[in-house]
């Protein structure tokens, strides 16, 4: 099996390496294992035996006598085309299959160090989200509250975001994933805000919405109905519930209140070095969740031309239910 | 064919879209264009036909329905294993084949459009490189460097920067890749500072290696060679020239100086949209460069344990030689 995702192989050997579009590969065998790597990239891993390569190497003939050309290779769900499909060339009789979920699953459960940095990105993040709750007045645009909220996190230790931030106001919130544009936001606009940082190689990642100066009562009761989806789907959670079943929880919420169809992503995604990590609360996910496992919970409804309203928090599952990570006030708060 | 990289579908057809995780492809045959994207995503594109999906669809299911399972089918570089190789499983009699160069080589043309975006990039990127040099004092670490010139970027309008900005002081720049930390500044180290933004969709680049207080007789030569290097790399740039001789050009100088096996990367990679694009200077690669082809112009020279230079431009490639986008000084600079 070749692991070539570089967050599984930091997670796996400790070796921090980002290989751009270079190739990384940890090949795991019968034998010892061999970290395949670019000499441009310098590690002092002593447990590993290293295949180094530089740019002008016949790379894919080097991997391929690692390799038993008759036996299946396993591949990760990253490898991209242009390394996977020569070597399937040098390989013709070793059928390649994906074989990354057995690290992913298990990287999907965080020790106890993995939890605390989690909770302490969390507590970032709430206090970015309030500093930016109190930040926010008419008039102002969506780029500017992106900017100021990015060095909030600057400020508070962090390396980056975990992901650029959304900042959405009135009927730009109906897309889901708008991006901070030039839009001045408005009395009675909703505002949604989706910010995550990044410290000591760990994601945080929220979604609180907030009205401009008033409410309309359609966002007040769009708002209390997503708040009650969020709600409902982590009081659900505990060991060997099904993912499915979760986001189920939190969707009849919605589809009983008449917005099913406007519910229109998956409940939540994993979470971790990366801010979307194998495994996610969908329909189509049907494993069970284990305690020390941690992913977002963010229901939304969208409503087009309109508005748009999602609330997320991370959790933590324990022994008996979840540990919810962000703690900021989930009622509808009137801002500006 | 198949396109799934998400800069060359908006090149392609204007559609801005990151789908994270998610499939997002451009399916080109003898009939119209379509595009297949999940339905979490909006588009207001009017050209093409849309095949929607959503999560708990089956995606490989809908793309091979387009295809036709008798006939080769080309693949974007990048497209990850996890959407390759279920579709290769559902199309058994169709051979999967690299196919993305010809959009990529197109990308490396850029138009007068993008020519002025790359400059006016360039022109920021000068500015934050100046900035940088004036603020640096002894006793700083890289982290608050790096932390000063991040912000510098969202000061002049950049949307981001376009990657994580290297500074690297003393021994830390013998590694190309060094990540900013809490090293502190001390008299007579070398600093290399190789950093970019991004406004309006385009990236910036560029590298300058200076020095605290004074300089060592060896910084100062490695210095002076390395400026050379990169010099006479840029004096031989013409469309018609292969981009492996480019390399050679820069090789070649540092080589004949005694410091050929030092000098560990490639001189340069293409740039655009994305930091890195499709396309380098190595001796790998042996095409040759066209007119309005950019790409960066880096030699260094790497002394383990002891000190590292750098001297990186962007250029553009002219119909008789080319354009160097940055300004900034190269001989060596005392700061701090």
């Amino acid at each position: 099996m070749l692991v070539t995702d570089p967050h599984s192989i930091r997670y796996l050997i400790g070796v921090d390496i980002e290989p751009g579009e270079r190739f990384l590969g940890l090949f795991l065998s019968e034998k010892a294992p061999k970290l395949i790597i670019n000499r441009l990239f310098s590690t002092s891993v002593k447990d590993y035996e290293i295949v180094w390569y530089s740019d002008t190497d016949d790379l894919t003939g080097k991997i391929s006598q690692l390799c038993d050309g008759e036996r299946p290779l396993g591949v990760d769900k990253q490898m991209p085309a242009r390394f996977l499909l020569p070597l399937r060339d040098r390989l013709p009789h070793s059928r390649m299959t994906l074989a990354s979920e057995c690290v992913d699953w298990v990287r999907g459960v965080k020790d106890e160090t993995e939890r605390e940095l989690m909770r302490m990105n969390s507590r970032i993040n709430d206090e970015v989200m309030l500093r930016t709750r109190a930040f926010i007045r008419e008039g102002m645009t969506e780029r500017e509250v992106a900017d100021y909220l990015i060095a909030q996190y600057y400020d508070l230790g962090c390396e980056s975001v975990s992901f650029d931030p959304i900042v959405s106001f009135g009927a730009n919130a109906a897309d889901p994933h708008h991006m901070p544009d030039n839009t001045v936001l408005r009395r009675c606009d909703c505002i949604v805000v989706d910010i995550g940082g990044k410290k000591q190689g760990y994601c945080s990642d929220m979604t609180r919405t907030f009205a401009c100066k008033e409410a309309s009562e359609e966002l007040k009761r769009v708002h209390e109905l997503v708040v009650r989806a969020n709600e409902t789907a982590e009081s659900v959670i505990k060991p060997g519930m099904r993912l499915c079943d979760i986001d189920r929880a939190a969707r009849d919420v919605i589809a009983n209140a008449g917005y099913g169809e406007f519910f229109t992503h998956r409940l939540g995604h994993f979470i971790g070095t990366e801010v979307h990590e194998y495994g996610d609360a969908s329909a189509a996910f049907t494993k069970e969740v284990e305690e020390g496992m941690i992913f977002s919970c963010e229901p939304g409804v969208y409503l087009p031309g309109n508005l748009g309203v999602r609330i997320e928090d991370l959790v933590l599952v324990t022994r008996d239910g979840c540990e919810v990570l962000n703690r900021v006030e989930k009622k509808l708060e009137i801002v500006g």
